[in-house]
C-alpha cells in the first residue's frame, strides 16, 4: 500500500515536495494542483498530471494527503480551513502569532469532515519547536535560546523589494558568534534582539537612485531592521543572479538549564541548510506519512507537530524502530 | 492535581529523580523504595518516608507513576515487568541489543494490568534515538552517526575495576574531533569505530602490581578497547577522587542528507551534560508526566520515547504550546 499524495501549490516548496516524494518509497504523487494554467507548470517527473486547482474537489478519492504548498500570507488562511472539509491535509503555515486563530479554523473544518490537519509543519515553526518543547520538559529550570541563520530571510528579503528605488535585494540574517558562544557554556546570558543576530542586506539599486537614502530607510525600518545591526551593500543584477540564488538556511534551539546542586546541562539543535525549501518538504512529507497514519487510526482535527509521536514519522515498524534505532 | 510520583531504588539516578521531581511544581514524591535497610537512606528531603521494598504493593492506590532507577543489568529484567504489574512505571532500561524482549516482557504484564510502562528513557536509549528517528524520517536518503563523550562511561570504568591489580578506575570516550568535523562538513563519511571514538583510561593501581601489564590487558581487551585508540594514565587514589568524581557526559547525533538536486543538509542534536544521571532522571520525570497522561486516556502497555507525543511531556496545555512554543 503506498500512501497517494497530492500538492496544492507549485512552488519552490511544491517543487521539493516533488522531489521528496521521489525518495519515499512508500508515497506516491497523484497529482499536482495550481492556479495557473496547468499546461505552464512543469513538473520534475512528466508522468504525473497537473490540475486546475478548482477541480480538486474532483480528487477527494484519489489522494489520502494533501500536502499545502500555498504562503502563509495569502494562500493558506483561506486554503487551509478549505480543503482541510476534504482531504487529509499538512500544511507549513508559519506566522506565529497567527497559529492559535489558524489552528482553531482548520480544526473546525476538518473534525466534523472526519479529516486530520497537520498544521505548522517545518523547522521553525517545527523541529525547532519540538526542541524548544523538549528543552524545556526536560530541564524545567532554564533558559530557552533560538539563533536562526546564516540564512536568507524570505520576508525580510520582500520587506527590501517593497523600498522604492530597490530593484532586488536579498537579506541574510546571522548569528551573533559571540552571543551563541555565551549561550553553549551554560551561563544563561540575558541577551537582547541586537546582541543574537545582525542583518546583511545586499541591495541592487534602479538607475539614478541615491543609495544613502535608501541605506537609510533600510537601517531605520521599523520591526524589520531598526532593532539589529544592519549592513547593507550595493551589488549589480548580475551579482544577485550569481551570488545569491541559494536558499541557505539553518540556526540552533540551546536549552540552558541547571539540575540538582549546581549543575549545567546544555541540549543543542541545530540544522545547516542549503536548501530551506527542500528541508522544509522533506519534513511535510514525512508529516504526510503521519497524517495517512492518524487518518487510518480514526483520528480527526487540527493538530501540530506537538501532537505527533516521532514513530508516525517513520516508514519503519514500531518493532524495526525499537530494535534499530532505541 | 499533583502526579504522585513514587522512587524504586535511590542511588545516583533515585536522588537525581527526587531533585527533579523537586523543579517540577505539578508532581509530587509520595515515597522511595529500597532493597537496602530504609533508615540508611538519607534522602535530600526529609519529610518523603523511605520504605522497604516487598512493601511497594501496598502503595498502589497512592503512587500515579512509579519511576524504576535499578540498573539495566540485574534490577530492571526482574522489577520491570513485576512492578509494571502494579504501577504506571518508566524506567532507563538501556541495554540496546536486550530492548525488544524487554519490551515485551514488560507489555505483557502492563496491559493486562491496565498500566503504561514507558521502557528504555533518558537521552540514549532517549533523546538521541528520538533524533536518529527524526533524522531518517526527514532526510530518507542519507546517514545518521552517533558519537558519545565526552564523557565517563560506567560499563568501560567497570570493566577496568574488574582487571586484577586495579583498586580503582575511570574511563573516558572522547569523540574524534577530525571525525566530528567530516561528518558535520556534510560529506558523509564512512568511519570506522577506531576512527569515531577514543578511549582514556585513569587507573589506581594496588600496591606492588606491575603497570605494564595491567595496561596491556586493558588496551588488548576484547569489545571494551581492542577496536579503539586507548591511553592509560596511572594516578593515584587522590588524584581520583578529587580530579574524576564528576560524572560528565553528552555527545552527539548527526543526521547528514542531500535532497533535491544535490543539497547537502545536517541536523545535529547535542548534548553538554555535567551531570549524566541527573539529565538522565530529569528526562525520566518529564516522561512520567507523560505516563500519568496516557493512563489518564485509558492507554495501556509498554511504549518507548517513538510512542510518545512531546506534548505530553510538557506541564503546559496544548493550546499554551502553540501559542508559547510553536
Amino acid at each position: 500500500m503506498t500512501i497517494r499524495v497530492g500538492i496544492a501549490g507549485y512552488g519552490n516548496l511544491g517543487r521539493g515536495v516533488e522531489s521528496a516524494i521521489n525518495q519515499n518509497k512508500d508515497m506516491e504523487l497523484v497529482g499536482v494542483f495550481t492556479r495557473r494554467n496547468p499546461e505552464d507548470v512543469k513538473l520534475l517527473n512528466g508522468n504525473v498530471s497537473v490540475h486546475m486547482m478548482d477541480d480538486i474537489h474532483k480528487f477527494t478519492d484519489a489522494i489520502d494527503v494533501l500536502i499545502l504548498c500555498g504562503g502563509s500570507k495569502n494562500d493558506l488562511p483561506e486554503q487551509g480551513p478549505a480543503l482541510s472539509a476534504l482531504f487529509n491535509t499538512v500544511d507549513s503555515f508559519d506566522t506565529h502569532a497567527k497559529i492559535p486563530g489558524y489552528f482553531e479554523a482548520v480544526d473546525a473544518s476538518a473534525k466534523p469532515n472526519g479529516k486530520i490537519a497537520i498544521i505548522s509543519v517545518g523547522w521553525d515553526p517545527g523541529l525547532f519547536s519540538i526542541n524548544r518543547l523538549y528543552g524545556e520538559a526536560v530541564l524545567s529550570e532554564g533558559a530557552t535560546y533560538t539563533f536562526w541563520g546564516k540564512g536568507l530571510s524570505q520576508g525580510h528579503s520582500d520587506a527590501l523589494r517593497r523600498i522604492e528605488g530597490v530593484k532586488g535585494a536579498v537579506q541574510y540574517t546571522i548569528p551573533v558568534p559571540d552571543a551563541v558562544d555565551k549561550v553553549r557554556s551554560g551561563s544563561l546570558p540575558e541577551l537582547t534582539t541586537r546582541e543574537k543576530h545582525t542583518r546583511e542586506c545586499y541591495v541592487v539599486l534602479a538607475d539614478g537612485v541615491d543609495g544613502n537614502k535608501v541605506k537609510e530607510t533600510i537601517v531605520t525600518m521599523p520591526d524589520y531592521f531598526t532593532d539589529y545591526d544592519t549592513t547593507v551593500t550595493f551589488i549589480t543584477e548580475e551579482e544577485l543572479k550569481q551570488d545569491h540564488s541559494a536558499m541557505p538556511h539553518g540556526g540552533f534551539v540551546i536549552r540552558s538549564g541547571k539540575t540538582g546542586e549546581d549543575s549545567a546541562q546544555v541540549m543543542e539543535y541545530s540544522l545547516k541548510l542549503d536548501s530551506n525549501p527542500e528541508f522544509t518538504s522533506s519534513v511535510l512529507v514525512a508529516y504526510a506519512r503521519a497524517a495517512y497514519r492518524l487518518h487510518q487510526n480514526g483520528e480527526t482535527g487540527a493538530k501540530t507537530v506537538f501532537d505527533i509521536a516521532p514513530g508516525l514519522l517513520s516508514p519503519k515498524s514500531a518493532a524495526d524502530l525499537r530494535k534499530e534505532l532505541l
